[in-house]
């Protein structure tokens, strides 16, 4: 049996999702099963640019739709973001090496088949729906996450 | 013997105390044993809200009690907190989908006899006594939360 | 064989490089061995403080090293920071408590031989170079991080 990296990805950062991505792509080039699990703005990662839907969202739900993150490419950085700046900075850094870029990550991940899952209390506090997350996404509650996370030999909340 | 999850709960904002706690309850509910080390801002989800005391206390200390969150209501968002402002879009949108707030999930813990531990030096820099926390919280030093760590089978630092 | 304690420090603010070295000195205490793996922001805690070369760098990357702090007493606060205030602040409570400074934990760890590890990723996208490393750092990629976790006791991500 492979061995197991479980990741909790709480955060909704370019920089802390980009450090996520790197390792679930790492841990499957070494033959280890990867599942990533997506609470709160983590949930930010795994939205679909452009499928805002306000079908059934209350005000609030709307609200919140539309002033956060939509996808990969959307996410602020966690640390010296400078209203974007920050940001701006990095992804030329990033090219000037001829890094990856997350949506590249995040690619690799789901053709390396990654499992993802999206935490069920949070899709349903912030409204989300399962037409708004990428296709593969699977919604599962908290409990789902810790029996996954029991059998791994590897747990980082991110 | 129970399967165990060891949370150090280093942040001390709404929706990570929360992370936190849904994850305790949730292991509870599977019948794991849950240890819970609050250190640093963590140590504000354990504060009780009534009980601030100057006894003995410096100045700065005094100073940093007065500014600093007072228990679990009192946390604010990790991202997009905007003053308050999406604290409270987020606990509306909690309420209209009838999910339980922080201090349900405190409570719960509490009542499902998940351990919490607070850091010893983290009290004594802050200028914390037993008696601003919790009763049932124990004041323990990293080395115990070490010893507990590793006979966990999940740790996360939250 | 020794138990193993592994940390991924992906933050660079005073109070988690803080915690990281707390574990980390604590656990060589109860005869762990300890690796740290500094990626992104965590890179700034085994920079060296006095040798900011601009060789070989791009505009951006010599931009980044001027504004990003300098070594383990340049680090801000998480949280409460205040354009340094809070920072100040918290020094002089640990001073008060005679707690030892975040210098003292990152030399301590030193003497104690824990495994420095730099990102390799990261330090190629941000521009620093090794001799801009505190000696003993080397540096790695992800894969080499991973192989070292799935062989510890504990794995937290900072």
């Amino acid at each position: 049996m492979n061995k197991k990296l479980n990741l909790l990805l709480f955060s909704g950062e370019y920089d802390k999702s980009l450090a996520a991505l790197i390792l679930a792509n790492s841990a499957k080039e070494l033959d280890l099963d990867v599942t990533i699990f997506c609470a709160f703005w983590g949930l930010y990662l795994i939205r679909k640019p452009d499928s805002l839907s306000s079908e059934d969202k209350s005000v609030y739900e709307q609200m919140f739709g539309a002033v956060t993150p939509k996808g990969p490419t959307d996410l602020p950085l966690s640390n010296m973001n400078y209203g974007g700046l920050g940001k701006k900075m990095l992804l030329h850094m990033m090219k000037d090496d001829d890094a990856p870029l997350l949506e590249d990550f995040l690619n690799g991940a789901l053709k390396k088949n990654v499992t993802f899952y999206a935490c069920k209390l949070s899709v349903e506090v912030m409204g989300l729906t399962q037409a708004e997350l990428l296709d593969p996404v699977e919604i599962v509650d908290a409990k789902t996450y810790l029996k996954d996370a029991l059998t791994s030999d590897i747990q980082l909340f991110i």
